[in-house]
């Protein structure tokens, strides 16, 4: 029997990269949620932009719990969820098993440390616009490209290990792009380089990005938080170049009229991830002396902007200093 | 012959104020825009909390230039349309006019000196909250107290003039409450002490004052931004102490659930006053050495917010520097 797969959290972005492990002859099970009773009958659906997949039978369950030790957890969950990964994970992950967390943002990969006994613990950024198209039926926009980076506790670069290259083959092997990253904090502040401009701004002032940019005060806040997230990498003793930020502004000038997640879960009465996304970055800065005004703006009213349109508490577990 | 007063704008502040004039026995022209025929037929009603009053005949005019010329006039447009001042002032104000400017936020005096010939500028703060019903149709809601100061071109306390208390004296005989001020920049940023914090984040997440006073975090970036406030302020040399900005909070919390006039802009897709509210204090500020960077945002945000809804051009006559 091959390497056992886990998948934690089937919405769009798991289903997406469960099925291409399927199809790369990989043994898979998926925790499902609301689509569970659609999946178990109808099966699973995956519209790619290099073929379609369709699954009549996949391992699904409904219950974490009945799930086996798997050797490769795949952590799909928005951020928002990770208070009940504790459940979740218990039976599924084992001494020897790795997690690789696709998630936005800040924190997850220490929060699941503190949570896990996992061997190796993998971010996993997803350059991948997926949606769902309905129960147990994904479209994926993109082809996948997924950056690979491992955690370590006193968050030094971890360097390119074995297991991630273990970890990278069978989406290779079905036409994924993987990076592999020496360091998970470095390419973390880098994704969020897009996220913090973008995901909130877009998501308060219900505009695309390319409304956004074309507003000179609005296109110039983009680029002091752009400066504000170079400025908490720093604290955190990564270095991005101002290049890379002009590359941003670049690659946003350039692209279609789009709608951030944060923007699409805003219009949807989602929660957002605030607090990966802004509230963890804000804290991890200031505790290391760096205070990101503007992104805080924006994590305090995106924190009301959340209790409004989801009725979340508005008191989160975490006080800024 | 009497004293000769013009209203300069006819929305509900400027019919609330000129009905009083009336009632105290003044000469008063009003000039009307959309609601100027239903005026002409039906004459002006103002429901007021001490008794209604209802003129079947007032001087009203729809051009400026058919106005006469006054001794006091009273502009009561929203400063989102002072750049049509110039034409609509060129008939009523003469050498020897007072004109009292009836707006919040900042420069609009400095704005009027550089357009006139006037003999006094005075800033006019309404602490009223006032409800158009219908057209010609008026209903304060509170007593109407106001707040006068006059401009000095160095922007240094102007003292309390005698033409101060001659210009108060009609709206006391009507039960008006008038406060006179020696300093009108004290008195502007005072003023501004709640319009930055309240109009802006209320208007931007669509929240009256007590959600946003609810929730820890946005109840947080009030406080900071009445704090900005207060150095904007002291950076024109005015001092407010920090009891004041606490007197703030404690007003707010103890306020009824309120909507903020740019929140009601912002909900009817009528321009919201972004630049005297937000722009001009940043711009000040920032000339005389602070960076008020969360009022900064806001009015970033605010700019976006102000293009979307109101297809007003996003490009601003001011640039940061």
């Amino acid at each position: 029997m091959g390497i056992r797969y886990g998948i934690i959290g089937s919405g769009a972005i798991g289903c997406f990269y469960g099925a291409k492990l399927i199809q790369a002859g990989c043994d898979v099970h998926f925790l499902f949620h609301s689509d569970f009773e659609h999946v178990k009958k109808n099966g699973l659906r995956v519209d790619s932009i290099d073929g379609n997949m369709f699954f009549p039978h996949v391992n699904a369950y409904d219950r974490a719990t009945d799930m086996p030790t798997c050797d490769v957890v795949l952590i799909a969950l928005k951020s928002t969820q990770n208070h009940i990964l504790p459940n979740l994970l218990s039976s599924v992950v084992g001494p020897s098993t790795t997690i690789v967390l696709l998630q936005n943002g800040l924190g997850g990969e220490r929060l699941i440390a503190h949570q896990t006994h996992a061997k190796h613990i993998l971010g996993g950024l997803c350059l991948v616009c997926c949606n769902k198209l309905g129960p147990g039926h994904i479209t994926p926009l993109e082809y996948g490209k997924i950056l690979l980076a491992e955690y370590r506790e006193d968050e030094q670069p971890a360097g390119v290990s074995q297991s991630m290259h273990d970890i990278a083959a069978p989406f290779k092997q079905t036409g994924i792009s993987v990076d592999l990253s020496e360091d998970l904090i470095l390419a973390r502040w880098k994704k969020l380089m897009w996220n913090i401009p973008f995901n909130g701004t877009c998501a308060l002032l219900d505009t695309p990005t390319d409304m956004t940019m074309r507003c000179p005060q609005s296109r110039e806040l983009a680029f002091e938080l752009m400066q504000e997230v170079q400025t908490g990498a720093a604290s955190q003793g990564r270095a991005i170049p101002d290049a890379y930020l002009q590359e941003m502004i670049t690659f946003t000038d350039t692209m279609v009229s789009y709608m951030p997640s944060m923007m699409l879960d805003s219009r949807h009465h989602r929660p957002m991830e605030v607090e990966s996304i802004y509230g963890e970055p804000v804290r991890t800065a200031l505790n290391n002396g760096a205070h990101l005004i503007r992104t805080e703006t924006l994590y305090r009213q995106l924190t009301l902007l959340n209790a409004r349109l989801c009725h979340t508490a508005p008191f989160d577990q975490y006080i800024i200093q």
